[in-house]
């Protein structure tokens, strides 16, 4: 039996995405930005590509700009900040974001701009508390990701942005964990920007979008034709946009049925470890993204469980603890940490997958 | 008849090339930097493409940066040599440039770099002694196309690049509008960078790469993950990735007999519209990408010319007069230039299109 359970990496590409890119492959390749009719197809598609993308997080249309993906967006969201308000206009992060937003800080910092990044609590939580302490008026961007995709937290983004507003900073969230999965409303959450990346939400690699609110300032990502309002240069990748934005509305669509599939799969899997009486962990709070497990086994290794697991044809990550720049599991005692996994279901999950995952890990740590 | 007359906008995805994606986009759609056996095959496909398209431009694999497009990879070669040698570090480019590259200098020169702007000779050709009077030890970057996409002159590039090279400056091509339609040999130009896009040779819209040649010092273009050698972060979009490998070795191979077929087509086009006795320039030098033709017919008007051969099936782009920033044309005579029109055909082309074409011009300039 194959289980992939590794979601929170990438998913598969759903069959009406698919469908969906092939005319855009095969026939009505035109270039979306020439004049002619033969364009006009690929025009209309992408335009209500962007309609069906930004009615799904309560956005308008002309607040989306196509990119490749999480990673372009996020870089382009903290690079932007520092480089348009440039003199010391400070940048605030967590310790815990993905490499896309880390890094992209620590480019900022070689630019010379100040980086400050905030702890999180026991659960993998920022507080308000420590961000109003680091919050200056130098402070320019706070950016805090939606979900942590190690673990799952989901953050209090709303009341995060609030407080960075108070302050006349801006307010960016790397939302590429929990856009199509949980229900963001940008409207309601008062952000500036917000990253997601497809094939997250089984839409294909190479294609995703940053959100960013009217009226904000920023600089292009890519200079060159007059693509995505001026901003993000480049011939559209329309094939892409189209089937982005028809797995982001089917998974809207599915999303309460699917998370209470996932819960149920998620409890199927941790009661059946808890019987067996393996001593782990499960890692974060509970307000989390339905599917994420993060799991500590006392005495293991996260490496060997992995490569264990893949010999009985479970796809699953390894957890943070390998990776020094990681600190999601900063709170957790050290001879758990080395054996954290992460097992990230989707909807294609079965009850059946979970008990060969249950049984396969009882296999490996019984012995 | 529907007649597809814009290849050098954007062509066809080849049908190989679709099959080849398809098994990346459907079951083989595990992330290609995770670990466990189910992202092998990814993984092994993102390395044949890597070799596949390096040995198309006699590149070695690891000289190879999969970028989103020839934007994007225009973009990083300019912006990073600005960035990372900095201190007024000068950077050399041509007026004929495509706007992915004279946009992204403007950006460079809004970081405070100077950026200097070539003039062309009446066929559109940067000549060498313009280069060597613009050359200073303070150069860093020259950058020229390395054939233009308004009316297909190919330039001197080996000459070029070694004038640039024996005053210390890098050397980097736009060759957009050349890959997988004229050899190219990155160690015999020894370039130090070259742009490519696959959908302008019958891959899929939204990949590209960037060659860099081996112990050239880059900035990365997005910061996160560790994929393409850690300067290039985001998941790789294996499916279009293959799919561009798979385009471009057929093109290749294909060059010369599509090449022999292109030019006996524009000669066909030419001489009809002769013996019809319009009134018309031909522009660029003989020296060009086969299929380009960029055509200035007396007293008439481009958009003009664009739309009633839309009416009539014709797909063809407006050349550059209507657009301010653009010299290309700027040795033609006024009473021509207003009239210009780029037709620029593909392999799929035939005699037949050939003569709706000339017959539609025809019966639109005659009256």
């Amino acid at each position: 039996m194959k289980v992939y359970a590794d979601h929170a990496a990438t998913t598969q590409l759903d069959i009406d995405a698919f469908e969906a890119m092939k005319p855009f492959l095969l026939n009505d390749f035109g270039n979306a930005s020439q004049p002619y009719s033969f364009a006009r197809t690929a025009k209309a598609a992408l335009k209500s590509a962007r309609a069906t993308i930004a009615s799904c997080i309560n956005a308008d249309p002309e607040e989306i700009y196509f990119t490749s993906g999480g990673t372009e967006s996020d870089n382009w969201a903290i690079k932007s900040t520092a480089l348009i308000y440039g003199d010391n206009r400070a940048t605030i992060t967590s310790q815990i974001e993905h490499h896309a937003v880390l890094h992209a800080c620590h480019a900022v910092e070689r630019m010379g701009f100040p980086v400050a990044y905030l702890p999180v609590d026991s659960q993998g939580v920022v507080q308000s508390d420590t961000l109003s302490e680091y919050l200056s008026d130098s402070t320019k961007l706070v950016s805090i990701m939606f979900a942590n995709n190690e673990i799952g937290t989901i953050q209090p983004i709303k009341e995060l942005c609030e407080m960075a507003h108070s302050k006349g900073a801006l307010f960016h969230t790397d939302a590429v964990q929990a856009v199509g999965h949980i229900p963001i409303d940008v409207k309601e959450l008062n952000v500036d920007m917000l990253s997601a990346s497809a094939h997250k939400f089984n839409g294909p690699k190479g294609i995703g979008f940053l959100y960013i609110k009217k009226g904000t300032n920023m600089v292009s990502y890519a200079d060159g034709g007059a693509q995505e309002f001026g901003m993000r240069a480049g011939t559209e990748n329309v094939a892409s946009i189209v089937a982005m934005a028809v797995a982001l509305e089917k998974n809207c669509k599915r999303m309460d049925s699917v998370n209470t599939h996932l819960v149920k799969l998620e409890h199927r899997l941790i009661a059946s470890l808890q019987d067996a009486g393996l001593d782990f962990i499960r890692n974060g709070s509970n307000n989390k993204i339905p599917g994420n497990i993060s799991l500590s086994f006392r005495g293991s290794e996260g490496e060997m469980l992995l490569h264990r697991l893949d010999l009985m044809g479970i796809s699953v990550s390894t957890g943070s603890a390998c990776d020094s720049e990681n600190t999601q599991l900063s709170h957790v005692p050290e001879e758990y940490a080395k054996g954290t996994i992460r097992i990230s279901l989707g909807y294609e999950n079965t009850e059946e997958e979970i008990t060969h995952i249950a049984a396969s890990l009882m296999k490996i740590l019984k012995h």
